[in-house]
């Protein structure tokens, strides 16, 4: 195994990107998110996908020059093409404008179009946070699940994600999916030849399985599906968010992140950001949250989100990235 | 069975709540929506809870003299204070606060404090859609769920709600509340002596149940909470939303809207308003919504949400309403 500070992680990450067509802004900023991904043990939005990333901006997937602008603009509205590139500087950006726009009007709402894969989606919120902000977080992803009732992939896996500051603590992070399970589940399941419960997957026919490898060809299933449409619904709710308000791609209509060759995904993010301030005001708020956190904590069991990833945060700052010496040597060598 | 009209059911609400106690806005804002959800079907909310709202009028848990008002805006944000009144006026006023508010800048963030039941979440949206703009609702209500890994009720259900408009077509309207089921179904499955899947409650213990009885004393669980947090996390998000950011009590801090005694329950509702137009624009809005519509029903057994509901007020217009003849009779003697 190897291990690398953050720094040395982030300026191995930016050589690989910039190596592969990325400008530096879009570099540096891809770069600063999958070490912070890592850094919080978050591998599969880590530092494995910056293969991936290379290999869209090789083959045009990503366009590397591509410089985020914003193209529409009413008060506390605003939109940002990410112009094809990958979607890090175009959602800096976006919740820039965000924190900036709630200060004036309350209120802000930041889409992004025509952009990429969204990394860990909470994280863009930081920034919100930092400002004694709460922030929403929204996108979509390429066809995973299917409409409540239906057989075949439309909507992504459509994360949501939502970020309360607290008084001199980390924030409270909530970032999830809208599947039941991670497709990556079903790939363990498959590789290890175990059945998976009914309600993770339909298979290709759009019928219920047990088999992760039908299911892999099939379509994940929304949150609750065994039994109810809700989390379809979510689902859908969050497509339309991403999509039709900002111009951007549905999930059915994008080529999966985990090939090398289909089309540029246009997809999109949307960042809700509101001032405490302009509303009960931010004492209040701040009061109230710890009132709610001290509840929650009466039963034991109960971990407050995001102090998993905040405890593995302060643990890589301190002690650095423990990683495999094939991905260490992957990156050095990405080209 | 009785057979009336909407407005022959909207004067019989609105005389019974006014005889409770309720001011003429009160009374009517709350007739209007009680009768709209029980012609939509939604009958338990609808015009059974009459008698509740009355007994609430008659002890003080509301107030029928309130007066919903502003007490704080900036920009696109705006928050209104029930004064421990019925739900429904406030919500009115800041529904229309917020479409206004969304004209001017882009978006809007309206909350509603010190507020009681919210009725059927999306009807209140129902004036966003109207003006071609998408809207999302929240509100909590008294402690029904425990917090993930937790063992006594925290959230409420904390209904969600979303409405997209279309083209000459009836908005997509979804309003859902995050528990696994309605409490309802526990005690149809209690009445009938029915075990319940683990996944729907927990008992007063905070341990998983399949006994409805044990279930309705306990907590009911969040979507998907057998498999994951996830559902938790979602609710952990809107009671917060609803409540720090405005002022409002805590679904734990309320009590009961079942029972006659308790407290004021000042618990929050919260509408964000967006106006496409300010975004990609209304057109490209439109259109992209008719493309998702389309791929959805390619699948045979996909129904569009709302699409039940609409039906049922169309035909609850042409015909009336059919309801029990006790029914009727208490909504005429209700004082």
């Amino acid at each position: 195994m190897a291990v690398l500070t953050l720094d040395e992680a982030e300026d191995l990450v930016f050589a690989a990107l910039a190596r592969a067509g990325a400008g530096p802004q879009m570099a540096r900023s891809a770069a600063r998110a999958l070490v912070l991904a890592e850094a919080q043990g978050l591998g599969s939005h880590g530092l494995s996908r910056v293969a991936q990333y290379a290999a869209h901006l090789r083959n045009g997937r990503v366009d590397g020059t591509a410089v985020p602008s914003i193209t529409a603009q009413r008060g506390g509205a605003v939109l940002v093409d990410a112009r094809e590139g990958l979607a890090f500087a175009a959602c800096e950006l976006a919740v820039s404008e965000a924190v900036e726009r709630a200060n004036r009007f309350g209120v802000s709402f930041a889409g992004v179009t025509n952009s990429h894969h969204g990394g860990v989606l909470v994280d863009h919120l930081r920034a919100a946070a930092a400002a004694g902000m709460v922030g929403l977080g929204f996108t979509n992803s390429p066809a995973a699940m299917p409409a409540a009732g239906g057989r075949h992939p439309i909507f992504g896996t459509n994360p949501v994600a939502a970020i309360f500051p607290r008084r001199e603590r980390d924030p409270l992070l909530i970032d999830l999916s809208l599947s039941e399970v991670a497709r990556g589940k079903l790939m363990v399941a498959a590789k290890e030849g175990r059945a998976i419960p009914l309600g993770w997957a339909l298979d290709k026919d759009g019928s219920p399985t047990n088999d992760p490898k039908a299911g892999l060809e099939g379509s994940m299933l929304p949150i609750g599906a065994a039994s109810s449409p809700k989390g379809a619904m979510l689902a859908l709710a969050v497509e339309l968010l991403v999509t039709a308000l900002i111009g951007a791609n549905f999930g059915f209509e994008a080529s999966s992140f985990f090939v090398e060759e289909g089309n540029q995904p246009r997809l999109g993010q949307a960042f809700i950001v509101i001032d405490p301030g302009a509303l009960a005001g931010a004492g209040v708020f701040l009061d109230r949250v710890e009132v709610l956190v001290a509840e929650m904590l009466k039963d034991e069991g109960v971990r407050l989100p995001g102090a998993r990833r905040e405890a593995l945060r302060s643990k890589a700052q301190a002690e650095g990235l423990t990683i495999p010496d094939a991905l260490a040597a992957a990156l050095r060598s990405a080209s």
